[in-house]
């Protein structure tokens, strides 16, 4: 769900696990390794991203490969770009009605 | 900073206090009596949108007056507009990789 995306971008170091991921996918190993956290740690980050549906887990035997969701993140800053829209659209009302007095 | 946006958005009140300001300004009252809640917990959530560059807020006398900052929540949706344009060109690559081969 797009709502808890904003939760699970809200940390710094799932921000670096998600510029990791856009690189490539990744095993849970390789992440650990690159970021030098504990196992617990990372586990307890990706378990965020996942459940936020920004990051998927493809397990293939003993490998968990992690992967980015482009839908959740297109979801995420479609919400953003909505609000800020309509903002904008505020102004440009406004300025078309002063422009029009001008006139 | 772009950084604490992200932490700003990921709760559902402050994200509701942003789909109500895309629609126009709104005095600290406004929004106080809009959401139903009391004046410390609305303080707390403007405060954290504001130290985040999410919200501004206008003095004029007596009156409070929000607004919403498009530049951060420009940069904030770009920011993951990145992200996802790097992991999608991975498979645009692969997948013309995979097109040159068939060939």
């Amino acid at each position: 769900m797009a709502n808890d995306a904003f939760k699970a971008l809200a940390h710094p170091l799932r921000r670096d696990i998600v510029e990791r991921l856009s690189g490539g996918t990744a095993t849970v190993g390789e992440v650990t390794r690159d970021f030098g956290v504990s196992k617990p740690t990372i586990s307890r980050h990706l378990r965020l991203l996942e459940e936020a549906g920004v990051v998927s887990r493809v397990i293939d035997g003993r490998t968990h490969r992690l992967a980015l969701r482009a839908d959740t993140l297109a979801e995420t800053s479609d919400w953003i770009d909505i609000q800020r829209a309509r903002w904008e659209r505020l102004f440009d009302v406004v300025g078309e009605y002063l422009e029009e007095r001008k006139e």
